[in-house]
């Protein structure tokens, strides 16, 4: 091949852009058929890559906290967010409308914001994850567990698919970065271009540690060659691809984590509650149409199988032809455009093989798989293929197993709950799903039935229409991936897809030890009630064990009156002896358990002002000993965890506080929330 | 081969005992080398049996609540114990001193004892499970999602290793059982008489519905080529096996989630800090003479690599010979007898074989592999071995590499924490490994740097070691499994084991109809106030989203000031117009959160007694906004989720309560939990 006016994609690799040898393999405009750019990258060495990966930014990132990482996570969507435009004019090649680039781009930069501020509310400012509760292992309380995780020291390697250039690399990063592990990513050739262009803002933007983010543009060559224990391989992409590298040597030998998202026949179901004229039954043609021509169909949560109760099946058919019929396909550069091109030619005739196959058991009911007008663009040279909609029999094979990675739905009649359920499960796994249906029971039967299958559900009706982001968006919080022929894997799903890149360890010791590992205090840990009351210590002189006893404070009958008196809290077993001498638990007159921890609070308090700036909850209450008139309370109040604001003058601390009786049983154990100021002032 | 005198092991599948076709292969007692047993699965139709498990165990389990899975699991933990004589008498054979099968047969009633207890107390009484919390997806609150798992509706196959043939089947049944997914077992030949006679006990109890568990004796045929998207496979053995399965084209292909744990080089690190005479020092040469002879060594937890700093090495190997110097090997029927037989002759040559690798990289500081003095048996004819100590250069490959799976240990000396660190790395992966120290802060530099490469790791020290279970115990509440060459798998671990068999789907949709999927009231869901008291309902009556909204009612400044005084808490917020004027969160003074609640409670209770029987508990409380003098609080309550108890005539009863002021702001929002009676009296 003749030496291209185009450049070669560059790789950024070993803390440096590397270009790979050779005239490489040419990207074409999707729309005008031009090319766009080449693409090698031979001679590029993997393993180094991987090794950078490892032994420099690894390290660097561990050296900073969940919240520091959330914070560099922030900066760098708003970085991307006001060079945006450099991306969007590079997207327009890959096909894509503005809508479909915002999308890509927009919905890559909200990853990044949503996983910051995850990591910031949900993550403890600190390097070390505890997962779950304290396990206790021993009567005694001497020997206990606690399940940790910490980043896994490899790097994530993360090979993502053409349709979405932006999107895809960025919700594969923001978990592993969070997580504190680097990451190398390979974008699908067909729309690498766009992949260099995002990170090469984000090395330009400086606000990375070096070696946490790689990119190979082009052929993996090796690479999976090299990857270990501790490295992790996501996918996404075509379920046979998958499969291949699932099987990879390596990541057998080396028991890998593999997780794979891979394009599934996810279906749409409309409830016989949405006849015509129905909210509901707008919605599912809407929502139909739109999943159909929203990236020119190509997402792999798109709509693939369309149920319809047997009665309304020509209402829906006919609701949709009528809207498809206005899809205005095109140039996406024009602004009446509605659906631009597909992302190559080849994928083009790869859809038209695939609807050749649906017809086997149905009938296209709109479009031409072979010819289609289009606006301001060549219809040659540009991946242009009309939105298609079949009739198909679901008792065929095909429906449930012909994936047409286009603009291309089919609709198919149900006549029962079990049995669009039973329909649904033939997809044997699918990314997403939904139900359109006003009816909650038949909502609920339908979730419930086909949630076994799905990573995704969205229930659509008239209450959350105006706010649903609709079928085929994944969102950060939540779990996106699906079982079977989805590819069996998991990825964002909010601290979920921290966590995936993480070794969860289960930890056994003493409380003492426990507590120093974690960093938080642990029950039976030593406490250190050193004269100065904990309140009076600022974050920088509090530590994690500090602790003051206060009481005995009595209990009398009339504090137990007053208090019903006084809050209206008039329960029968606080005022009434008879009738609480009947109560199966209480057995006579007992203390309200808020009159507890509101005495408890007036014996641990400090009533000058101080670096404690307010008690803002609760957590974890449990009324263990009922409290009668008579008894006497003690509170032991300890630092439990503290979590500095990064980007404030206080942070969090928790206490735990435990009220004993004069036989020192617990009578009440919780948390105590409060914020407390970095400085003395 | 003749026929021999002894029976053909049978299997149970498809609702009924079958036997394989043929002679068998012969399975030998581990002492006295005498035939036990004949074992085939040939003519078992394994596809028939996936279908019986998926169509006949899947639907009935289903049916049950987590609640009363956990009550049969107890039921049948209960039955096995009073016949776990039957097993004792057959595990002798397998070479198991009193101990071992102590370990092996009351180690697995333990686990369903434990999941039990965990399904009553940790899932709700319900056949979803909702995971983590509410995601609000809109501003607006009409868009919401929430995770929830629901069973696959598969089978779990689950492949079992010879060295725990009692609990191996039943760490992995239980949680299976409790999520809703039946078990096929099929436990390695040679020891699988044992777990016949397990599966035999528990179908004769009559306790579990038919198809919740199957049993293979024998080979697995061609059963994974049979398993779906749907089924899952894990399994316990050697790392060469493992990858064989990782493969198999039916799981590569369907995504099957695979669970695989290893053998692996554990090692146990012993700190500067614990000299001879310490505590430390016996505890760690105590438990690395138990790791070696416990199941002759036979556990995939058992302690490989010792690890040692140089100065102590001497005084280490001294005092471990000298312990194991004492062990008496042979017959296990004999009481004098510590250490029993290897499970075959075919094992201990295995064993022979990898501890000539070893002495490769050092040498044997105790033991003769190829001879030992045995009590009361036959040394010919048993499968007996020596304990076998050998010291290593840690920095060769082999002591880190070749795992002889029998009572074999090597000791290595080391500098420094990143040195030990290092090493332990170099096994790639490990299902458990031990510090010993009484220092924390070694301990915390230990944890932290070896537990990417650990499911669990056991601290031991003074404090812990009277109550400490040791470093080669899986515990049901704790994770078992470990990455890269320990499989890369997790079993157990609480109710983590459990969602391992269930699919975990984001489900998306308007509150209402959240609630609806999952059985809990969610926030902004229609609520029912019917002018019935909702405290005045039964368990019976009660609905999920019955609400009562009771107030207003005004704070005064007497209020706050009376209850400072009466409660104590003179915290200068309440009390100190200017000082609380210098709050930056305040602004002047503010009602205590405690006050707010208590009113709160004046404001919701219906005192007359009732089905209301206590408040046992209050949580996630957070103070919103702050209550000034002269605001007016109302609270709205609201009935969130309903756990009746299967053993009580009453349930827990979570509330959503919501105090609001004058300008509709939350103030505090949080869950009130009490204990509700099932019928009115």
């Amino acid at each position: 091949m003749a030496q291209g006016a185009s450049k070669v994609l560059r790789s950024y690799t070993s803390g440096g852009w590397q270009v790979g040898e050779g005239d490489g393999a040419p990207l074409h405009d999707a729309v005008t058929g031009a090319e766009v750019a080449r693409i090698s990258s031979v001679g590029i060495d993997m393993a180094a890559a991987l090794d950078h990966g490892r032994r420099v930014g690894g390290p660097a990132l561990r050296e900073l906290t969940f919240h520091q990482r959330a914070a560099l996570l922030k900066a760098l969507a708003s970085h991307l967010r006001e060079n945006r435009d450099e991306l969007y004019a590079l997207s327009a090649k890959t096909g894509a409308t503005p809508g479909d680039s915002q999308f890509d781009i927009d919905g890559g930069i909200g990853v990044l914001f949503s996983y910051s501020s995850k990591g910031r509310r949900e993550l403890p400012n600190d390097i070390v994850y505890v997962d779950g509760g304290v396990e206790p292992l021993g009567k005694g309380g001497t020997f206990q567990a606690q399940h940790i995780a910490t980043p896994l020291r490899g790097v994530a390697v993360q090979i993502n698919a053409f349709n979405f250039p932006a999107w895809g690399p960025l919700e594969k990063f923001a978990p592993a970065f969070l997580a504190g592990v680097p990451s190398l990513i390979k974008p699908a050739s067909q729309t690498a271009y766009l992949t260099e262009k995002l990170v090469e803002l984000i090395v330009n933007s400086g606000l990375l540690p070096e070696g946490s983010l790689q990119l190979i543009s082009g052929s993996a060559g090796d690479l999976l060659d090299h990857v270990t224990g501790q490295d992790l391989v996501s996918f996404t992409g075509s379920a046979s691809t998958a499969q291949k590298l699932r099987a990879h040597p390596a990541i057998v030998r080396n028991s890998v984590r593999f997780n794979a998202e891979a394009d599934s026949l996810n279906c749409s179901i409309l409830g016989p509650d949405a006849t015509p004229g129905t909210t509901e039954f707008d919605l599912y043609v809407k929502q139909l149409v739109t999943e159909m021509t929203v990236k020119a169909g190509q997402k792999c949560t798109a709509i693939r199988r369309a149920f319809v109760p047997a009665q309304l099946l020509d209402d829906v058919t006919e609701a949709a032809r009528e809207r498809l019929a206005k899809i205005k396909v095109g140039n996406p550069a024009n602004s009446d455009v509605r659906m631009g091109a597909l992302a190559s030619l080849e994928q083009r005739e790869e859809v038209r093989r695939s609807l050749k196959a649906l017809q086997g058991a149905g009938n296209i009911v709109f479009g031409d798989p072979e010819a289609v007008e289009v606006l301001d663009a060549d219809a040659e040279k540009g991946a242009f293929l009309s939105p298609v909609l079949l009739q198909a029999d679901p008792d065929r094979a095909e429906p449930h197993e012909v994936e047409a990675f286009g603009p291309v739905s089919t609709l198919m009649p149900y006549t029962s709950v079990e049995q669009v359920v039973d329909y649904a499960a033939r997809g044997q796994g699918s990314l997403a799903g939904s139900v359109v249906s006003g009816d909650a029971e038949f909502a609920r039967e339908v979730v419930l039935g086909v949630a076994p299958w799905h990573g995704r559900l969205l229930v659509l009706d008239a209450d959350d229409a105006k706010e649903s982001t609709g079928h085929g968006s994944p969102m950060p919080a939540l779990v996106h991936g699906g079982p079977g022929r989805a590819g069996g894997g998991e990825e964002m799903g909010g601290i979920r897809g921290v966590l995936h890149h993480m070794q969860r360890t289960a930890v056994q010791a003493s409380p003492r030890v426990l507590s120093q590992v974690t960093g938080r205090w642990v029950e039976g840990a030593p406490r250190r009630d050193e004269g100065t009351h904990p309140f009076r210590k600022s974050l920088a002189e509090l530590k994690i064990g500090d602790a003051v006893v206060a009481g005995p404070r009595p209990v009398t009958d009339e504090d137990v009156a007053h208090f019903a008196e006084f809050t209206g809290d008039t329960f029968y077993a606080h005022t009434d002896e008879e009738a609480a001498r009947e109560n199966p638990l209480f057995g006579g007159i007992v203390a309200h358990g808020y009159l507890v921890v509101s005495f408890a609070a007036g014996l641990f308090v400090s009533p000058e002002p101080g670096p404690v700036l307010a008690n803002y909850g609760l957590e974890n209450l449990r009324f263990l000993t009922p409290v009668k008139p008579g008894d006497d309370l003690t509170v032991t109040l300890t630092c439990k965890q503290i979590t500095p604001r990064e980007n404030a003058d206080y942070g969090e601390v928790r206490w735990d506080a435990d009220v004993t009786n004069q036989n020192q049983e617990s009578v009440a154990k919780y948390d105590v929330l409060t914020l407390v100021a970095k400085e003395n002032r």
